[in-house]
């Protein structure tokens, strides 16, 4: 069983270490750090009970030179992050292709667009193309609220982006979004908002 | 325009490195670099043409050591190769979620199983399970022949591998699976044997 402090947040006892590899992967920063803690959590849990298959995708690296040691395994000695051309989770559900980014953010009334690259915008608007269901996870997590936003508004408020617009006001989110309620396993069961909003009269 | 050597293989235009970063990405091996090569133009062509959206995932990296130095980028220092939990592409055509791996061998008559970990073909009956459409595209060097074989098919033969079965018949392939034509661009024309066998009636 799972360990948690008493706020919900899980315990990560660290596994004995093999070959000196630390366990957690790092990420590019660390922004968006226990949202994705909580999001591996909830697609283990989808995977396990047979609900969906979906998966985050490895951070892209750019690997320049790798050493391959006698009787042990091969050393990457260098390598960059670059940066991701698709959003970070894809995977079906019911039939479904579904493809998401999930990002937080520390202030409290709107969401900073900066969090989302020109390439991702543009991936996202080629899985609605192919009928794909495209959508973005937003934590406000001063206040721990989460809300599920299709990519469509997403895509609408990036493109004024260019002229004016740094961020989507909390209040746009909170109405063309949807709240995703917070439990304790799943930690963010954003199938229920997708079962009710996308699949409801398929 | 791509320039080709005569048999149709792509000429690999070395671009300018910035940073000192090598442009190809290197594998967990050698074997596959070809048949990932085509795939990855065949992929490049859907997506300009807006007919599909499939993504080769990155290799999985384990992050060890990165240093930070000032004015330029992170550098990982330390890294190892860690093994997929998934198949390397997938995505959406039409509404359908698709799910694939990819191999080569230069066997003549047989494909060997040892290509395949336990964890891809875990991967591949759970995606079957949420009506994902899961398969490997299977290329005999020697021959250039491709093929593209449903997931339980090589479910059914990987089930056999703890007790006898090594590899499966070059015969049952070629029974069982679909001859993908080859073509100059894009190369390998897979979506052409999913609409036939996979969205004829749908």
């Amino acid at each position: 069983m799972a360990i948690r402090y008493p706020n919900g947040r899980r315990f990560n006892e660290q596994k004995s270490p093999t070959k000196k590899v630390r366990k957690k992967e790092l990420t590019y920063s660390n922004r968006g750090m226990t949202l994705e803690d909580d999001l591996n959590e909830t697609n283990q849990y989808y995977l396990e009970k047979s609900i969906a298959v979906i998966h985050k995708k490895p951070t892209p690296v750019q690997i320049v030179q790798v050493d391959y040691p006698k009787r042990s395994a091969a050393v990457i000695k260098e390598a960059y992050f670059k940066q991701a051309s698709t959003t970070d989770y894809n995977g079906v559900y019911k039939g479904h292709y579904l493809d998401f980014e999930a990002k937080e953010t520390k202030n409290k009334t709107s969401f900073p667009l900066q969090n989302f690259h020109k390439h991702q915008i543009e991936h996202m608007k080629q899985v609605q193309q192919q009928n794909g269901i495209a959508f973005v996870i937003l934590r406000f997590s001063l206040t721990d609220e989460i809300y599920l936003l299709d990519a469509k508004h997403l895509i609408q408020f990036y493109e004024q982006k260019e002229t004016s617009r740094k961020s989507i006001r909390k209040l746009d989110i909170e109405k063309l979004g949807f709240l995703i309620k917070i439990g304790y396993h799943p930690r963010i069961d954003y199938l229920q908002v997708i079962d009710t909003v996308y699949l409801q009269d398929k």
